[in-house]
């Protein structure tokens, strides 16, 4: 017999009544029932219920026996009673009477109770991580995890991609966000970094000419804490294409994702992908208040300026008359409560907005009756012309925003949210998706006035050098993002691959050619000897994940994450270095007051 | 029509007659025959033949494309004559009359050539790697690599096994090996570290019950520059499994191995799984003088010490009154002339040796005769009882190095490799593997007297806690390497999950318990949780793909690699930090002399 199990935990059943089996796993609980000792023992892929009884040779050492101590069992497989079969796990028809044990690791009293789905602070799990990773929803996030990253790489290679892996040791790049540095011993007082994102390397690939590459790829980014992201690191499906149009990233992606929302969603909805909407930057602002909209609500804004233009609600009347206002609103289908709407109003007042007008229709006995102060104020004929450009009817309701879009947008889109939310218009079984698409190139900083890339600088302008010549702010890019549920998943474009283009858009931003030479060289000389035009996106596969498990906290979907303070509490990192090392990269550390 | 391609450059054949296609990719080559020019027009999956007259719409325009240049061509497809048909390529039968011409891509003057296979020295390659990697050569080694990688996935995943990603910021680990080190900037004068291997990482996942893992995990190294090395990083792929013996792991990557050389070994001979001979490391070293031996080389060294014990041979006589000496013969079928013994004699030299005897049998018409001093010194009889040792026959030769084994091993293996590929008795096309286990777990610094551990100290003992209390150097772990043409490609242990006994281990070797909790505290601290019997292996994928694509330059199987100077040339990494990054770091750069 081998040294440590015939037999899985989840292995036995009843065609296995009257075997001698071993097993090997941890002692999930152990009970004592009348003089019976009663061990669920647990292995990766399940549970078996074990018995001593005091005939057993080895019953005083069970006694000894304490969770999770980690033991070898021999014994004899008995069916079940009837009464007692369990049909929740595989093993749940027999028991297995326990005739040898080893104990082959024993466990200290223990920090954290791995049985049951006790809270625990984070330090503790982080620290334990090795316990805590044994709890069945840890076991559950990580196999989900594990799968979904397989899962991925089986459809992108079933679509003809490769997988090419890219430095990790490589140059400081300029992508917007901070590098880790890492000295280099061999070059003193010089440093590597960590990649922010494989971009320039997958656009060098598309020059090498490799057609379609795809990578699992890690990127580095040195952030300050925030509770939702890793404060190091975080993992991307990148893919980039040669000879494509947006359409054909899209066309690429968005089976692979449904596939594995599909496969790994529970059963949800998945938007069929060509389903999914493309929505450009400007509509989802207006439309939803944000680039990253949650369509599972069906709620869509509307401008109804002209209702309001001239009308005797004077504070957006007379805001109107300011250049670049507008009035928004949001339809909310069956909020036509007063209570509701007070609730929403006061919503918008903790989101330091001064409050949302509203008007609700209801029927008191004497037909359909439009409520508020703002109906009032704006009379019953525009007040209908709103109804019925909102379709709205007897016990809904809809709110009003006014101003300046930016200054209101962000918390019309939280309102929609919540509005959503709270009258149960949003449907929680279902991944919905949306391409966001037409983002500008550039954006103009409202106080100087200075015109700066509004994401990167590396997406071709829709129009190419003909749209440079014109007024840059009208400049949309060949830019998209993919939303699903309120997050965006996916980042991409098609890329800039003329380096005269390049110059230019560099230009406009104030940059002359050695800015582009010094952050992008590579790409700037590569571009130089036969670029092909290219494009492609990354997806968030930590968000993906999380999505996937119901969590919002990205702790859950990593094996050994770093702590919100970038610590791993349980390698005790980042620590002292030795002098000596110190020494060898030539470095000193520069004392804290 | 797709803006781009209707069809890539592989797609065409004769029954794509008379289409109308488009075609993208980059100019290969271009020739002007008789008025008529030629493109080769080249994309990822392959080449057509397109042809432009004067006729053509876009002939001028033709004239003045370059190699390299990416283009977008429009066209007719015909047959072409008999005569003519290329079957090398796939679109061999056809090709394309150009009607319309894009320029997608314009190329400067070329550093280094696609077309062809010329010669560029290293810098150039790397500088202009984009070039370099479009080359026929470089896009078949990139492929199969890639291959190769997404081959042992779909292995792993069938045998059970999944795949975690671990930390790569993480703390600084005492493998052995240098250290990249990560300032951390939240924490001033704290630095994480790059993994040298997952090797805690996966030992913590035994303990946290995931059963078994596998990574294709990148290890970061700070080596000294190496020819056969990347003075960065390598890839592994990573495998650990919980409650298994030695044997289970090698039943477990054998098979997974075996399948990737028989699916990317060129047709290659490939030892089947079940018939790799397991050598101890003591057999290896007497057999073959190294712990990775060729076994495609069918000569095994023996110890012939008793026919020279005494004998007339004073030199050896002498040698052999020494204690732990002992004379060594490597048989050389077929090497029996003056010639090939003379030449290996002068062989050995060169490696510092004073030489090697030797023995060679003839016929000069008399029968079977011994040559050389060696057989003229000891006499026939002990010749003889040499030759039958050997198994030896007219026309072979047999070679003897004397002394302290530690002392002519090295050599003595090489000269076993020399002799076999000098004799053609080396089979080229094979894949021969071996197992070498039995490692013993301490050595003894020959001068100090210190005993240290040989390789890690993360094996089992073997014989556990009983074998630390004895001669600690003839304890053998549970520790071995897959040896495959003379190249180790794995190597793995049965890991020492026991608290006591690595406390003792380390006590052996001179180290306290504090030492144990300093190295590897968080795998110290994990196994008084439960922690189960675990081992596994980790095999060297750029290794393994360099034997498959038949090169012994590890920078042809790296997409994007560093040079032996640890720099990045095309991205100019590493480079000089920011003092506003330094800053952040709280660090300063000692100046050099």
């Amino acid at each position: 017999m081998h040294a440590y199990r015939s037999h899985t935990c989840a292995d036995l059943n009843k065609s296995n009544v009257g075997d001698t089996v071993r097993l090997s796993g941890w002692v999930h609980r152990i009970r004592d029932h009348g003089g019976i000792l009663f061990v669920d023992l647990r292995d990766h892929y399940g549970i078996t219920q074990v018995l001593c009884d005091p005939d057993s040779p080895v019953f005083s050492e069970m006694e000894k026996v304490r969770s999770e101590w980690c033991v070898r069992i021999d014994g004899t497989v008995k069916a079940r009673d009837e009464s007692l079969v369990n049909s929740k796990i595989p093993t749940g028809e027999i028991e297995v009477f326990v005739r040898d044990l080893e104990i082959l690791g024993k466990a200290d009293e223990l920090p954290l109770i791995v049985f049951g789905d006790q809270e625990y602070p984070e330090e503790t799990r982080l620290k334990y991580r090795y316990l805590d990773l044994r709890r069945e929803a840890m076991q559950s996030n990580m196999t989900l995890r594990s799968d979904v990253v397989a899962s991925m790489r089986r459809r992108m290679w079933d679509i003809g991609f490769r997988e090419f892996q890219t430095p990790i040791i490589t140059a400081s790049s300029p992508e917007g966000a901070r590098d880790f540095l890492v000295p280099s011993r061999l070059h003193p007082g010089k440093f590597y970094a960590l990649p922010q994102a494989p971009q320039q390397f997958k656009q060098l690939i598309m020059v090498s000419g490799y057609d379609k590459y795809f990578q699992i790829a890690p990127c580095f980014r040195d952030e300050d804490p925030r509770a939702d992201r890793s404060p190091t690191d975080f993992y991307q499906l990148d893919l980039e294409m040669s000879f494509v149009t947006q359409q054909d990233v899209f066309d690429t992606i968005s089976p692979v994702l449904a596939g594995v929302f599909e496969e790994f969603g529970g059963g949800k909805k998945v938007d069929a992908p060509n389903e999914w909407p493309q929505i450009s930057y400007a509509d989802a602002a207006k439309w939803y208040g944000t680039d990253k909209p949650d369509l599972r609500n069906p709620i869509k804004m509307q401008v109804v300026s002209e209702h309001f233009a001239g009308s005797g609600f004077a504070i957006f009347a007379k805001l109107l008359e300011q250049e670049g206002t507008e009035i928004r609103a949001i339809p909310a289908p069956t909020g036509g409560s007063r209570k509701f709407c007070d609730r929403m109003n006061a919503f918008a007042q903790k989101e330091g907005l001064p409050g949302m007008g509203y008007i609700f229709w209801r029927d008191q006995g004497n037909g359909l009756e439009a409520a508020g102060p703002l109906a009032k104020n704006i009379g019953p004929e525009r007040t209908e012309a709103i109804r019925q450009q909102l379709g709205l009817d007897v016990g809904d309701a809809a709110f009003f925003l006014g101003g300046k879009p930016k200054a209101f947008e962000k918390v019309a889109g939280k309102a929609r949210d919540v509005i959503g939310e709270e009258l149960g218009l949003t449907d929680k079984d279902r991944f919905a998706f949306a391409w966001i698409v037409d983002f500008p190139i550039y954006e103009q900083d409202e106080e100087s006035g200075d015109i700066d890339f509004e994401h990167n600088p590396f997406s071709m302008p829709q129009g190419g050098m003909d749209a440079l010549n014109g007024d840059p702010l009208a400049v949309k890019g060949f830019q998209y993002d993919l939303a699903c549920n309120g997050y965006e998943l996916v980042s991409g474009a098609i890329r800039n691959h003329k380096p005269e283009i390049m110059v230019k858009a560099f230009e406009l931003a104030g940059y002359g050619e050695e800015e582009v030479k010094n952050r992008f060289g590579a790409l700037f000389n590569a571009f130089h000897y036969g670029a092909p035009p290219h494009g492609g996106c990354a997806a968030g596969i930590d968000r993906i994940v999380m999505l996937l498990a119901g969590t919002s906290n990205i702790r859950e979907v990593i094996m050994f994450p770093m702590n919100q303070r970038a610590e791993d509490l349980m390698m005790n990192a980042p620590s002292d270095p030795s002098s000596d090392q110190l020494m060898e990269l030539s470095l000193r550390v520069i004392p804290q007051d």
